[in-house]
């Protein structure tokens, strides 16, 4: 899919909020925080493959990781570096460090010892993190080669050269900064993101979801944290590419407070939780219209569920069945697939009590097609975003889930691909 | 895939018993089964959707459905209509009376009515099952017709003909019998099964499997159940093309006893058992090398697990990978895509503990590549059947799961075919 433009510059109302939004900015976005990105020569394609974010003072920082207990070296040495403050995020694109075994966890710890000793902080102030091909021994020498080199990397769009660096069978880069006002001051959310397939983050997907947000706000590493962790639940851990979860996936949030702006009244606090979901879900989103082969984003809002996981496991089980994802690649309003994929979800609910629709047009009532003319629903579902309705119409809890359809290009860039 | 030829006639040892294979029977292969097919006008193509099991005596019945919470008319009735004994089996292929409401439950309590009064017999020795399109009405005139025209139905080949008649995406038909001897009386277990997409039974797929299995061994019906349960969760239960359950999965076993052989003794039990099982993995097995678009059988064995369930998490997940799936079809030896997938099916191992080989072949030794020539590998993954060993090394427990390929095929044929 093409380098989207759906999130253009401009004042947009979330939730109670104003925020604005300048897509052209990433992590460097707010004040205080550097970025940039090289070649260093781990991809044999000669692209960036090495990306740096600094911040100028030591900020609060917030991580979550992959659940895959298969967990890449850079996982588990990101894990044990984790402080309640850091200065930098180092990441290659290109090589994974993964199944690597003890070299592997040599080499990560290597990794960051080099970062140190060149941005002059301490090992504990480094974060890091891979993506690429898994099992294949990370190429020190051009490593090392280009941390040397980082320091002049800084061109004059620092942040898209972050964007690019880290990405792999990435179509195109993935950034946003938002602004919001909080007592009066200014205040910056920055985040890019990175991924294509391997994407089903439980936080956690050889083409990993990585993401990287800063903000000048000043905010304790634990709140950060707590913000973090609800706002992964809605954007990140809401998203399938393919169900498959990555070795190597991660998140980081840095908030090194150089705005100058604290987040403490109930209402900075809510504010600054819409901000941060904001960013995280346009990220999620433009994650999954990257979606290797994806030609569709579709939005699947479970409603009448009897407990929030209800919700989430049918959306979920919906949104990741090969029978519904070919359906929509073929822009067929095959209805019994979403019933049998909700079915299937090991959700307690009486089929006929099922109702969908697919942006706004009825398909389903009480179990049973409405009659509504198919050609009307299949034009509906002609569009690169799509909504599906489902009600399950037993309880009060609901949920949201971003999937994509399934294509002959998703077969090709998996099959052709080859190790 | 072309109807395969793997199934010759002639004896085989299963486990301590030897069986001999008759690959040009079914149903109708033990004593006292009549069975047969015909087109009623169900499917628009004119080919045959109409098939029968007949058994001369009440025949004691066993019977698992779908756990899919979207269940068909057919699987409602039948379940209502299932007592200890039974003597027809009728299934429609063209369309699946699932999600039809009301009118749909009627139709089913029609079909069951006009198949008791044509045959003579009871209602409640009526078991009938559908398969084809979700949320269409069932032609009730073309079933009548049908079903007043099924005793005139049996040709030379009667369980070919019944076979063929429950096909719908299916590219060849599935059935065999297989003869053993038990208390010095030869007895005989048939079987067919259909299906070929929306196929991950738990038992439960517009595709639907469904498997209809006889013998005319004297067997009680709650010893039937007890037999059919065990051979199901290894095989049928042990399968899956897409990961997607139907809303019409259904497996019947009926035991009429015409041979005379009454299955008494430990010995006899456990050579039923082994002979019952034998027949279920052929059949499911040619369910997912028919499996749509499938160009390969996946055979998933893990070893080493701490529980069943978790050797049977592990196989599942990676079965239904659609990285992994993709990379057999590529026939490429990603095996990244293995341990990744190992590692998101929520089972505590320790990476660092895995060995994988394929055909034997080993290929990761303690979470690390062994360095065999990749090359070897993917020459191995080149064959029609494929075996995946993967020992988790954490505990003495194992078991095998049945996958396939994901190729261009599945998305065209599920992209393609229009509600």
């Amino acid at each position: 899919m093409r380098q989207p433009g759906s999130s253009s510059p401009g004042y947009i109302r979330k939730g109670a909020i104003l925020v604005k939004v300048v897509p052209s900015r990433g992590v460097s976005g707010p004040l205080g925080f550097e970025s940039g990105g090289l070649a260093c020569g781990i991809k044999a394609s000669g692209k960036d493959d090495l990306g740096l974010v600094f911040s100028r003072k030591p900020a609060a920082v917030a991580a979550s990781f992959t659940t895959n207990r298969v967990a890449a070296a850079p996982i588990i040495v990101a894990k044990e570096n984790l402080g309640k403050t850091a200065r930098a995020v180092l990441i290659n694109s290109g090589n994974a460090n993964a199944c690597t075994g003890p070299q592997g966890l040599k080499d990560a710890h290597r990794m960051v010892s080099l970062a140190a000793d060149q941005l002059k902080i301490d090992r504990t102030e480094v974060l890091i993190a891979s993506t690429g091909i898994i099992g294949a021994a990370l190429p020190m020498e051009a490593l090392e080669s280009g941390i040397k080199r980082l320091e002049t990397a800084r061109g004059e769009l620092p942040d898209l050269a972050f964007s690019k660096a880290i990405m792999t069978t990435d179509a195109f880069y993935k950034q946003l900064a938002v602004e919001i006002t909080l007592g009066g001051q200014a205040v910056v959310i920055g985040g890019t993101a990175k991924g294509a397939g391997m994407i089903a983050p439980d936080l956690a997907p050889h083409a990993t979801m990585l993401a990287v947000l800063t903000t000048d706000a000043i905010v304790p590493a634990a709140d950060l944290q707590a913000y973090l962790d609800k706002s992964l639940n809605q954007s990140f851990n809401s998203i399938s590419v393919d169900g498959d979860t990555s070795t190597n996936d991660c998140v980081f949030a840095l908030a090194n407070g150089a705005a100058g702006a604290v987040v403490s009244s109930p209402n900075d606090r809510a504010v600054f939780q819409e901000a941060l979901d904001y960013v995280c879900l346009q990220l999620a989103k433009m994650i999954v219209r990257d979606g290797e082969g994806a030609t569709k984003l579709i939005v699947y809002k479970v409603a009448g569920a009897k407990t929030a996981r209800d919700a989430r496991q049918v959306a979920k089980t919906i949104a990741d069945s090969m029978l519904v994802k070919t359906a929509f690649f073929g822009e067929d309003p095959n209805w019994g697939r979403f019933l049998m994929a909700a079915g299937k979800a090991g959700v307690d609910f009486e089929a006929d009590d099922l109702d969908i629709d697919i942006n706004g047009v009825p398909l389903v009532r009480s179990g049973q097609a409405t009659g509504t003319d198919l050609a009307k629903v299949a034009a509906e579902m002609k569009g690169e975003e799509i909504q599906v309705w489902l009600n399950l119409n037993q309880g009060n809890y609901q949920d949201i889930f971003y999937g994509c359809d399934l294509s002959y290009e998703y077969v090709k860039i998996n099959a052709e691909y080859s190790t």
